[in-house]
C-alpha cells in the first residue's frame, strides 16, 4: 500500500489506518495535505478493507486550516481550498468502509470537522474540540456544518461563537463523538468500536452506510421513501437473503466474499 | 372493543392499551400483524380514548419483521411489506390519541422503529434496543429513519452500524425515549406519562400533536410558517377560549366532550 | 439609551443588558410589549455594543403571552400578534450582536420560546421551562418550534404533549440551554458565557452569526455549499487577514473598530 511522508497507510487485517503524520506542522490542512488525505481515503475504498480508523502523529489530531496557505490567498483560492477540504469530508462519507476518527491532543477547525465527519469518533479523555475561528478574525463557517449537523444547536452555537476548547467528556455527552476513554485505551477503545461496526455482511455493510447519509438530513416521509426503496432493493442480495436463511436455519451467515 | 388473539385491546377508563401478544413469535412483525396493529389503533383512533399504551406480551417487545415472511420473497413484496409496515408508524403518529411506548425486554429492528415511533416512550431498565440488520447480511434502513430523528447522527449511525443491543439508560440518555425506570415501575411510569401527556382538552391535544408532526423537521422559518397559522385558527376554537377565560377569571376550565 | 417603564436598558462597556420590566404582569408578552422589546433590540442592534443579555425583573422571566390580549381576539388578530411575536424572535437572531438569555424563575410558553431563541441561555438552578398550552385549551404551537429546533424530538413532544415545568437542570441536560447555575451564580456565569462568546472581531462574529442560522436547517451538502461562499468571500476582509497574519506572526491581533 502506497506511503508518502505526509500520509501514512497501514493495513492490519481487515482495517486500514490512515495516519496524519505532519507533527510538525500539527497536521495542518494545507491543500496538498487535503489531497493526499482525499487520495488516501479514495485509495483505501477501493480496497477490500472493511474498515479504517483515522489517526494523527504528534501532539495534535489536527490544528485545522494552514494559514500559511491562506492568508493573502484570493476569494476564487480560499473558495478553492474550501472545496478541497469539503471533498475530503464527502469522500469519508461516501466509501465504503467504516471510518472511525482516533482522535488525540487537538482537533481544531477544519480538524474538528474531520473528526466530526467520520462515521464514528472515539477520543482520549484529555483530547479538546474546537471551532476557534468564531474567536479570531474570522469564523469556522464550513467547521460548523459538520459541527451542527452531530450535535443540539444551543451547544454548536457555544463552539462556534466561543471559539474554546471543549473537552472529549463534553463532547461525547453532547454526541460530537462515541466515546472519551482514558488515554491508554484510545487504541484499544478505537479497535473495539471498529471491530463492532464492521460485523456482518461488507457489501450491506457499505449500502447501509451510503444509504444512512442518503437518508439523513430528509425530513421523515422524505427519509421513508427512499429507505423503503433501497430496503426493498436490498432485500434481494444474495447477503441479505443468507442473513436471513442462516437466521431460520440457526446457523452462522457466510457471506460473499 | 374488538380483540383477537395476536392483537389485545383493553380500556381502562381513558386509555386503551394495545397489547402484541404473538409471545411465541417474539411479536415479530408480520404482514398480517402489522395490518392488525394498524387497525387497532385505527380502531381506537376512531374512539374518545385519549390515550393509548402499546405494550407487549412475553419476553420481548418485539423483535422486528418476521424473517419467514422475508426470506425469498421478490423485491415487489418486500417494497409492499416495507410500505406496510411505515403506515403502521404514520397511523401512530396520526390518531388523535397520545400513544405512549412501555417497552421491556428487546426492540430491535422494526421494534425499535414502533417504539421510537411512538409519541413518547417508557422503557424498563432491563430492556435493550438495537437495530439489528448492519451486523447481518441486510440493513435497518426503515427502523434507522425513526431512530435518526430521535438522536443524535453519531449515535444513530452506532446503532445502526453495529447493530448492538443498547440498554434502556442509553436509550434514554440519547433521547431515543423518554424514561428507563426500575422493571417493576415500568407500568406505573408509563401510565403517569400517559397520564400527565393527556391533560387539558382532548380536542386541543389531537390537533397539537398533529401540528406537531407537520412542524417537525421543517426549517424554523417554515415551521413559524405553518405554527403561526394553526396557532391563530385554534384560537377560536371554544376549548382555546375557555382556557384562556378560565385562567383569567381563575377557576377551573371544563372541556366540550 | 432608550428607557421606558416596560423595557430597561442597560449598557455596561461592551455589553447591553435589555431587562422585562413588567414584573407584575410576570413579564407577559403583550403586542404592545412585544413590539417594545422588538424595537429595544434592534435599537442595540444598531449600536456598537458586541454582547447583549436578556434578563427579567420580578418572580418570572416570562409567562409568554398576555391571555388579557388574546381571549375573545378574532383570527386576524391572533394571527397579528403571533407574526409581531415572531418578529421578535427573528430580531434576537439577526442583529449582529450575541444574545444570552438570562434566565430565573419560570420561563412558559413564548417566555419559554423567547429564552430557546437566544444565542445562547444561561438559568438560575431553580428556574423552569415549559410549553404549557397543551395541558389546557390551547397548544404552544409556536413555542414548540423554538424548543424542538434544540432539543430532541422525544424531549420536544413531552414538553409540549405535558405542558409541564421543566427544571434547569433538565433543560441543560436536553440542550435547551447551555448552562443550569446556583442561583447565586447566574449573573456571573451569564456574564462570563458573553465575554467568552465576544472575543474577537465584532464584525467577522456578526457575519458568523447570521451565517450560522443561515446554514442551520440545511441538509448537510446544501449548508457546505453556503457555507464556502460565506467563509470564501469573508476571507477577504481585513479582520480575517489580520487574524491570520497576527497568527503567523506570533502577536495579539488587532480588529478595526
Amino acid at each position: 500500500m502506497s506511503e508518502d511522508n505526509d500520509v501514512l497507510l497501514h493495513r492490519d487485517g481487515p482495517f486500514v489506518t490512515i495516519t496524519m503524520n505532519r507533527p510538525r506542522r500539527r497536521n495542518a490542512l494545507s491543500r496538498t495535505f487535503l489531497l493526499a488525505l482525499t487520495d488516501a481515503f479514495r485509495e483505501v475504498g477501493a480496497t477490500d478493507a472493511r474498515g479504517v480508523i483515522l489517526a494523527a502523529n504528534g501532539p495534535v489530531f489536527s490544528a485545522g486550516h494552514d494559514f500559511a496557505d491562506m492568508a493573502g490567498a484570493s476569494h476564487a483560492d480560499v473558495r478553492d481550498l474550501l472545496k478541497v477540504c469539503t471533498d475530503l469530508m464527502r469522500t469519508i462519507q461516501s466509501i465504503p468502509q467504516i471510518v472511525v476518527a482516533r482522535v488525540h491532543g487537538l482537533a481544531t477547525a477544519a480538524g474538528c470537522q474531520l473528526a466530526a465527519s467520520c462515521d464514528l469518533a472515539v477520543a482520549a479523555e484529555s483530547a479538546g474540540f474546537a471551532a476557534p475561528g468564531g474567536k479570531g478574525g474570522w469564523f469556522c463557517h464550513t467547521p460548523l456544518v459538520a459541527i451542527s449537523h452531530n450535535i443540539g444547536r444551543k451547544r454548536a452555537a457555544e463552539m462556534a461563537l466561543t471559539g474554546e476548547v471543549f473537552d472529549a467528556r463534553t463532547a461525547a455527552d453532547w454526541g460530537l463523538i462515541n466515546y472519551a476513554v482514558p488515554d491508554e485505551d484510545l487504541d484499544k477503545a478505537t479497535r473495539d468500536l471498529l471491530e463492532r461496526a464492521t460485523q456482518g455482511s461488507p457489501r450491506s455493510k457499505a449500502l447501509g452506510k451510503q444509504a444512512m447519509y442518503a437518508q439523513l438530513d430528509r425530513p421523515e416521509q422524505d427519509a421513508y421513501t427512499y429507505a423503503i426503496e433501497v430496503m426493498a432493493a436490498s432485500s434481494q442480495t444474495p447477503e441479505a437473503q443468507e442473513g436471513m436463511t442462516a437466521f431460520l436455519e440457526k446457523r452462522h451467515p457466510t457471506w460473499p466474499a
